[in-house]
């Protein structure tokens, strides 16, 4: 039976990669997809999200827009990383979906009320400002939940400092929220997604799949390779999103170590960072865990299979 | 024509008269009742307020309950000040009406959208989660609000702290959203409300009133003076909530300042502390003020006027 | 007897002034003068003190200099009110006197040491550097100290931010170890010191005087009340340290308040605040107080009488 | 030509040994040893020294006390690894030698102002309170300096809680100091040290030795080993301190890695830790380094050779 998911994003390239992997794949249901402020803009994410669907063929799933800021800090998006539009590279189609006419945060609430207790996965791969709204809204939705699986953070590695990841800076008190919740929570942080990376032979399969979804991906990691090669000196991009799916698709795509995880909200040099105890085992009742060791093969087969059977939607 | 406003509160003795006043006073056109976990739990307070709504004789007013934790931190709450059931003192009425289906957010924000910009006044005299969770949600209502008078803070006075004040240490990252909106704010803090003293001529005049309302009120004083000696030494007990309220009523009640405000979020000992910067004369563009000096009279004067208005709803 | 006095200080306008206070004063003996980093750098801010030394014939008292940075921090210097020398204004004579070999520190150290138990008064005027250091090193010096009398903070009013004042935040870490050693320790800080202004009376009082250290004096105040008037606005400057000097001199010069005092260390808004905690009476084992009101004309004639008795030394 | 080292330590089992190390070395000439409280009381960890100076042979190198307690947190010692005396296990010789009368502070300054400029190398092994003390008070002893090899901290490891290590966090405002400095520093942290395992076969080569020195390490080893096993889970007991002066002794028994390093004073969750910024290249002009991989072989070879060399002194 396929795994139930909320997909919350803020495209953003690589979560443009991560809505075509869930959409894809015979292992996910996509019961909604919700977009917050991150990468870019609330209005150019949420606008990128629809093109995304239309790219992907994704017909009958609700799309809503959430906040547009975060809780308490100011707005910060990612220019130099995703360009101005948030998904430069390829020319993004007009949507042919609408968006749903509730807030993300009610989209998000209901949905969960609506299935059974214990069968939805909320998949957060941008801020976590929605997420943690919708905890604080309607705390019911808390316990039903199976559990969250998403992008953001590190261990070991951070990006916008050197103790921070993006998704969790920009809203660090939200991902505080978030982490502190009673809910099983999986980090694949830092650590694991700069392991995902589009190297060339990477590359070359998906061109091989010859699609306009395909050729899309790769337009878009043609983009990502520039912009992360300049700005953070990686020599192939890595692709962090899909990876967050990835994990619920197949959880032996990677591995992962229970160990107790929280945010810090008031360091100097450490704000926003997520902080791993790893001085022993991690207690009977700990419910976090950080996604360790990424299988590079798997993973990217899990793109592979999904690109192709997504085949092309508007041929 | 009477303000529209909007009381977000956590009876609460001090909110309970501050309800009594919203609802007796002709200047007052009360849009809707909003409860907020602070003094007591969120089941604790919202029972209070349905409580008092039968007591004042209160009908045709929607009431919605919130939220049922702070944002990030911990639920604290005052039952040294309040007792166990948030309103210990006199004998509880079963409440007459019931609430809105709605979350107090979604109340909150409708009720915004659905009045003329410019002439909702949004009254907090709990913490001030809801007010953040509406102002995230649903950007488009702080433009639309004409000011928000609240109750909470101290510029140069704390009780939950040297520094800060109960409604705004229970969540200070909710009053750091709030205070930092761009929508006027003046915070009636404890420099204020600490001159709105129920000295015994005051409660000799409420008693004289002699009716249900009355007596109920003055059952609250009395419990109120109880818990204050105790926990803070008053000789009588400051009645914090309605000075909000009469604020919006007669201006004139008390005088203000304006000042640039804003909340700490990281101090050791400043923690939830408003801090007003008295240095100089204020920027131009500054939007927020802070309540000076009370005219004691005409405040009480306002609570005696209300409760006589109201009458004996039930007899 | 006189009061037996180290002076640690930066001159500074105020500073130069406490220094003729304390040697024209006959319930002073000045035991030792010690420099520290502050209105300017610490070979500034030496100079001058050296300088004053002349200027009120000052002989027989070691001088030594000391820290020239903070603890922690890096370097902040007044120049905006204290000028490029940190002593603008009057023409500065050449030192006739040099410094003792020793590190402030040590002297501080070795002069505590050298008298009997309880008879040493610390009057620091500047930062809190010197004195933390001098406490760290002799933890002994410490239950021999008489008591601190210091000038810097402020319970209500700031002037480096909202909360702060600059004698504390330029090293908030040496404040935090002065202000939680187990000696008395009285803070004279703005709340006082704001009332200790120069106006036209008290300055024409002044050069009534007539002699080289009046004069001295005077323009010293009138480059004072220029920059205190552009930087900060006030008619009338303000003269800080003299306070502390005074209070030592006539306790009855300004009325205090035990109340428990500490710094603030990692506030975003009030990093550097002194907290006192004004909520109840003052625990029995409070050992700091607040300078509070002063006598304003009483502290003037201290300083009128100090400059008649030193007269025109250099005449 | 042997490396002019003084060694500012607090034993401490490990200290000890690497005060016999540092005494074996040819490499190595040592000009003071100075103590500051840490692993126990400044009055323990200093009787220890000297205890530890006569079981190695030690005479003719200036012992001094240093600090009694941090800059600005209260104390904290660690009997659950050190015992009661902070160097729990062997006997401990009545000590043989005595205190040099100086402060450790003045000690350090004035070796380093004796000798040629950058021939002096601090190895600092407890807390950093001493060195920052000494830098603030002369500050021209830090371009003299030739480089500061530390153990502490931990770029990815913590003990005292989950990114903090123990000589860092007791005293961290002196850590911050003495991380800022303008001296070339190496980190020696838990990252490196906890591979520096006394394992059977180790602690079965020291026992061949067969001198009373060799026996005292191995009664250090074995208690260590119960309270690393009890307190921390380590099957074999990591030694700390003598992993930094081995790197002075032979640079090449460890790998390091420039890289930009800090401390934060103000997180919640990361107070003390030492923030390593792996982001990219270091800095052309970054003068700090973090220990990476030990050559265990090399290592242990290294404190063997030692203890051969010491002998039996008082045989």
């Amino acid at each position: 039976m396929p795994k139930k998911i909320i997909l919350d994003c803020d495209p953003g390239h690589d979560d443009a990669i991560a809505l075509l992997l869930a959409h894809g794949s015979p292992e996910i249901e996509l019961l909604a997809v919700t977009t917050v402020v991150g990468n870019q803009t609330l209005e150019k994410v949420t606008r990128n999200a629809l093109s995304v669907a239309r790219v992907a063929g994704i017909t009958g799933v609700p799309f809503a827009a959430g906040c547009a800021r975060p809780l308490v800090r100011t707005v910060e998006v990612a220019p130099d990383i995703h360009g101005e539009s948030g998904l430069d590279g390829p020319v993004l189609p007009e949507p042919v979906i609408g968006l749903d006419e509730r807030h993300a945060v009610d989209l998000i609430i209901d949905t969960i009320m609506a299935e059974e207790p214990g069968t939805v996965t909320l998949v957060p791969t941008g801020g976590l400002t929605n997420i943690a709204m919708a905890a604080r809204k309607e705390p019911r939705i808390v316990p039903r939940v199976k559990e969250v699986v998403l992008m953001g953070g590190g261990y070991h590695v951070g990006n916008w400092s050197a103790t921070s990841e993006f998704n969790i800076i920009i809203d660090p008190e939200a991902a505080h929220i978030v982490f502190n919740e009673s809910w099983p929570l999986t980090m694949v942080g830092l650590d694991l997604t700069h392991q995902a990376l589009a190297t060339p032979e990477v590359r070359e399969r998906i061109r091989a799949i010859d699609t306009a979804p395909a050729r899309f991906v790769e337009e878009l990691l043609e983009f990502f390779a520039g912009t992360y090669l300049e700005a953070q000196g990686f020599l192939h991009p890595p692709v962090h999103d899909p990876c967050a799916v990835a994990r619920v698709i197949d959880p032996d795509v990677m591995t992962a170590r229970r160990v107790p995880l929280d945010v810090e909200l008031s360091g100097t040099l450490t704000l926003g960072m997520t902080v791993a105890d790893f001085r022993s085992p991690a207690p009977e009742d700990c419910i976090t865990q950080v996604a360790v060791d990424l299988d590079h093969e798997r993973f990217w087969a899990l793109i592979v299979d999904a690109l192709e059977r997504i085949g092309d939607p508007e041929a």
